[in-house]
């Protein structure tokens, strides 16, 4: 979930979050939705299949209709959920969420149900994709040349789940590219010439998470930096 | 939802929970639940009516039937979640969750939707109702003599949401009898012979949250504790 800032300051309860925009319908990506009720004045924007995945599921209703609209956005079409900050929602590969899994699961496929958002203000873009499972040439494509890019750091190596005895899927079965390897993350982002490239969604099992570690050292060594709680981006 | 302790330190993510207990279906008592997934083996213990609440958010399917046992537990009928540990749910006064409430709501009915529960080991029992719209006859009988309770405090008035600008329901039509005045809890709870007496729950806008508050003082010379994070209860 990204949020975005404006406000109504006014109601003593209030948050300053107008707008929360959803990329996919992922427990780590909805629930937080659940902590913004019950009387939080608010936009919900997602694509049409991750809108019908909360729909499906009444607990939301804690977002009551009387305050929070919820929007249905078609990919690839602007729109401006507070003045002055233009998003575009775009087809990334992924998969559908965990708990909607069913027998063999398709990952990879580019639809509705993982997005990434292209933020744009003061002639500049940001591009948020929590989730991807591998970097396309239409991903290289849209992220090129752009002032900063948010990007799915789940794991540092496609296997680490299993090596860290946590679980048995790969990250790539997760819907999530990883960041070394052939055609991980590294690899992929070389050469596309954007301003800032930063790792979020980062597992608890990713070395990069610990400072002076060597990959740690090797993803800031190809211009990536680590999110952490409370970062800020200046234009 | 109360959690009691055993446990599977095996794992590597497991958590010393074994047990979840569900006294209602409103998202405060459920979208922990949420925070569980995704491998964590753990028995759910609810009323069928509370059961079904949960069943119709698929969302909750991040509790994998594969790890976690949902069981439905009918009133007043002891079960053992865990070994040494007999829990028996209750009716309590209260309503649907907020989430689903539709037209007019029947506030105080008695029946599956809300519950509290006598939990008991070693000869002793306490009991933990985190909501409760009346102190009935029914719930003062048993809470009679009970070496601990652990009762809803989440308003001090009963008029005090709408006082702070918050919101313009009472106490009681959230499901919440409140801690003063005719009927309050203060009144209703007196000579029960109660061992220890613990509000719980509480609402940003009681002012018993204050240390030094007039209304903590009171709710503490008629012998109750103020719950907080971390608080611990010895036999």
């Amino acid at each position: 979930m990204a949020a975005s800032a404006a406000a109504d300051h006014g109601q003593r309860r209030a948050s300053a979050i107008a707008a929360a925009l959803v990329t996919n319908g992922d427990v780590d990506h909805v629930a937080g939705l659940l902590t913004l009720r019950e009387r939080q004045p608010l936009s919900l924007y997602g694509t049409a299949g991750v809108m019908d995945v909360i729909a499906a599921n009444p607990i939301f209703e804690v977002l009551s209709a009387e305050c929070v609209e919820r929007i249905r956005v078609p990919l690839d079409a602007p729109f401006e959920p507070v003045p002055g900050l233009t998003v575009e929602m775009f087809a990334v590969p992924g998969k559908v969420p965990l708990y909607l899994e069913k027998g063999d699961v398709s990952v990879g496929e580019v639809g509705e149900m993982t997005v990434g958002l292209r933020l744009s203000a003061g002639g500049q873009s940001i591009f948020y994709i929590p989730g991807c499972a591998e970097v396309t040439d239409d991903v290289r494509r849209r992220l090129s040349g752009a002032h900063a890019v948010l990007f799915d750091g789940t794991v540092f190596t496609d296997g680490e789940m299993e090596a860290a005895g946590v679980g048995a899927k790969t990250g790539r079965r997760m819907g999530h590219v990883p960041i070394s390897g052939p055609g991980g993350s590294l690899e992929a982002f070389d050469g596309l010439g954007i301003g800032e490239k930063i790792y979020i969604h980062i597992n608890n099992t990713n070395p990069i998470l610990v400072e002076g570690s060597e990959e740690r050292d090797r993803v800031e060594a190809c211009g990536w930096r680590v999110a952490y709680d409370g970062m800020e981006l200046d234009a």
